[in-house]
């Protein structure tokens, strides 16, 4: 299977790379490029690394910037982060992806549990990970081709222990944990799911 | 109570205004002006609001543009229409009214079934509520001063004929019903809610 991971360079990418690579084609895409260069925060960046890429089986994302902020003095500006990052960053990957997908391909984008589990500092990914999580149960019905899409949901990360203060008594989703969620959207045959890997 | 009701000449506006002002002080904001202008999708614009309305109890938003088209050909531009709207429109609603609102006041914002029950052509607006409705969750935990915030989400509006076609089998919520909804999030004590009010 040809797998294009996004975000490649980051904690999660390169796990996922590493895991997946054993079995299948990976390409690695990153802001910093990999095997290509890749800011989900441009559609003209977006379609240029489809047509490098050319056919593929599957679509990874692990890129997702949001603000971390206090609630008080957030910004319309400060919000932008998740809209364009993770929010739009990660449907216009799909939205134009769609064009590039082999029939019976699949889509995996990764939000998280504070779409319906709060945590103080976080709203703009809560806003963010809810909208991403809305599209890939509305792209599901409208994909055609056999093309599936799911989201993976994980609370914070083990390689993330900054974020363990902002996330009292969540218990870390473990690297091993997240493959698994990946996994099933990427081997399995559902769609429209947001996957939970814990 | 002073409610100030965003969207107030639209049909839900129109509605919940003259249900309202039999027993309170309603302040009927909208792109067009009634009582005050506002255009939701410019921060500048909400401010200016705000400020000519000086203190107030409750804030109802019944205004949210999104795209409505097929999937095959959506684009960035056209879903900015929901992103801009019916999502930042509301959010920057409550951000910078949080900075006016009375304490113990409310912010009411308008979601819909499309979160978790998509149909087809409706993407923007299945990703704009899910953005709404996981920022009003993370939202409520922020607010100080017993100020909530819940969200109504209604299915199709029975005063909306022309959209029955695309909610196969879901039975169209009354115009009263809808006013229930309103009625919870702004007289009751909930807060982090997506009523149904159906």
């Amino acid at each position: 299977m040809r797998i294009v991971i996004v975000g490649a360079s980051g904690t999660m990418g390169t796990y996922l790379s590493q895991a997946f690579e054993k079995e299948h084609e990976v390409i690695r895409a990153d802001r910093k490029g990999v095997d290509v260069q890749v800011d989900i925060t441009s559609t003209e960046s977006i379609e240029n690394m489809y047509k490098k890429i050319g056919a593929f089986d599957a679509l990874i994302c692990t890129a997702g910037p949001t603000y971390v902020g206090p609630w008080k003095t957030l910004t319309d500006a400060q919000f932008r982060n998740g809209v364009e990052g993770k929010m739009m960053g990660q449907i216009n990957l799909v939205l134009i992806g769609q064009h590039y997908i082999n029939p019976k391909g699949s889509f995996t984008l990764i939000t998280g549990a504070l779409t319906h589990d709060p945590q103080r500092n976080f709203a703009n990914a809560s806003a963010a990970n809810a909208a991403v999580e809305g599209f890939v149960r509305a792209a599901a019905i409208e994909l055609e081709n056999g093309i599936r899409i799911n989201a993976v949901s994980p609370t914070v990360i083990e390689n993330s222990p900054q974020y363990f203060p902002f996330f009292p008594g969540d218990i870390p989703v473990t690297m091993h944990q997240l493959e698994f969620g990946f996994r099933k959207s990427v081997f399995g045959a559902g769609t429209g799911h947001v996957i939970k890997p814990y």
